[in-house]
């Protein structure tokens, strides 16, 4: 934990289509100074340049999701799969010479305005979440760990591995004032992180809390057996991420307008709600518990 | 003008992933009485089902362009091409027996709300949307006649051809309150048919006026020469379709953070402002003029 971070790698379009990451890298390729700090190196990578070039998610499968060991050491055809083998060679050599974090940028359907992910409950992660609420209010801290996004993600490749997730916003375009944000909030990371070299790990300090989602299960759309669509999410549900949901509360409203409820027996805190990716996934929303994390 | 209408035609899923219309048509077929009414017959059109399978605007072009006399008459390749000629036939067998209205519906990522496109500026039109808007005054009626969009659309084949545009939805995915909008105006529309085809008309009543919002041009996004982005939608305008525009206003956002103002001499009123499926073919607002139509 108390190994300074010596080369942060700014990861964007491991989904070809969303754009703000991708954008974010153009931006920062004529504007390098923008990424760097001091104590730090930083690198640009474009991970699925021909997903990007496409306008889609991947060509042949999802790229985030092609990182598992076994994965990487098949010899897998498909793009992404060689894609892969390639920025895993690339971050295995970058790793060797020092201690890296990944920052990867995403977008969503969802509402759920600027959200840092991470995968791993190591206190790092709720201690850079703190300093960055500190910062921005609005933004959420969404822990993934149970959500086995560590097994087979491109962030996983990193010492620290962050997901920084967007939205609002469809695939294939930009929202401005969404790509400002994300800009800001990577920026606030690389303080934050320079800080964190120097050994400003804020104990004690009243950002010694943070509010964390944490990642209980993933729950489908209605389906037919065949695997059709069957009801959508509800009206009253849709754009309602991190916002409580009750038990008894309408969750689906299907074809025939009949209203399926929430059967839980916990107030829950959904994620992703209607992640246009997520329905080839199985994928509706992701339930979360809400909880103070101290450190 | 006089002739009633015996067949309407609604259509969905001209682009493969704007899915209103497709789970729309998906729940005529489950409730075909919702759609039906005593003077005409109703029938749906999955416009484009190989590009719903794949979930993509189009396989090898876009259909809803694929319709000129020209193109129909040729004998060219590229599944669009040839699912063109199939609705063409389809349709021109059902036009020899019937007047008949083809309504297509679409979606848009640009925050439109429900909008009813004409492509001609015949009087049916605006009556209709007179008769829409007072029942439901939050739609717009927008009139692309000196667009191009009556020489190649699919909906130019009906007698009478309508649009209903609805967003902002991202494609790919469904807004459940979005859907029962487009349901709840698709069956205002075949009301009125129904009324129109009774021959009432409401000339003199309080709705023989329409505000319609008429296509003037199409503005491209800022680009090198090489087509490259070089800026986005200006934050202030986005979302802000049928609001009034003025010279000065920013439209742009470079990505050196740079304002890119409106030149232009007179307040205009812009639409489809960030459409996704538009960056590919330069456009990234369409420019309007408003007017009351008396009538």
């Amino acid at each position: 934990m108390t190994n300074p971070i010596d080369r942060v790698v700014i990861v964007g379009g491991t989904h070809g289509n969303e754009w703000t990451g991708i954008y974010l890298l153009k931006k920062f390729e004529q504007l390098p100074q923008r990424i760097q700090r001091s104590s730090f190196r930083t690198e640009i990578l474009l991970a699925n340049p021909k997903a990007f070039a496409a306008n889609r998610r991947y060509l042949d499968r999802d790229l985030n999701r092609s990182f598992s060991p076994l994965d990487l050491q098949d010899d897998l055809a498909g793009y992404e799969n060689l894609r892969a083998r390639e920025i895993y060679q690339r971050l295995a050599a970058v790793a060797r010479a020092s201690v890296n974090l990944i920052l990867d940028l995403h977008s969503t359907t969802a509402n759920m305005g600027v959200t840092l992910i991470a995968d791993s409950t190591d206190a790092f992660y709720p201690r850079l979440a703190a300093a960055i609420v500190a910062r921005y209010p609005s933004v959420r801290f969404y822990c993934s760990a149970h959500a086995g996004r560590n097994q087979d993600s491109l962030r996983r490749l990193g010492d620290y591995g962050l997901c920084l997730e967007v939205g609002p916003v469809a695939p294939g375009l930009l929202d401005a004032a969404l790509l400002q944000q994300t800009e800001a909030i990577v920026s606030a990371i690389l303080d934050y992180l320079e800080q964190y070299n120097q050994g400003n790990f804020q104990d004690g300090s009243p950002e010694a809390f943070v509010t964390v989602y944490r990642y209980l299960k993933a729950i489908d759309y209605p389906r037919s057996p065949t695997g059709e669509l069957l009801a959508m999410i509800h009206p009253r549900l849709q754009g309602q991420d991190y916002h409580p949901l009750y038990p008894g509360d309408p969750i689906f409203l299907t074809f025939d307008d009949r209203e399926i409820c929430y059967e839980g027996e916990a107030i829950v805190y959904p994620v992703f709600i209607n992640e246009a990716a997520y329905y080839e996934k199985g994928i509706a929303m992701c339930l979360t518990e809400k909880q103070q994390v101290q450190f």
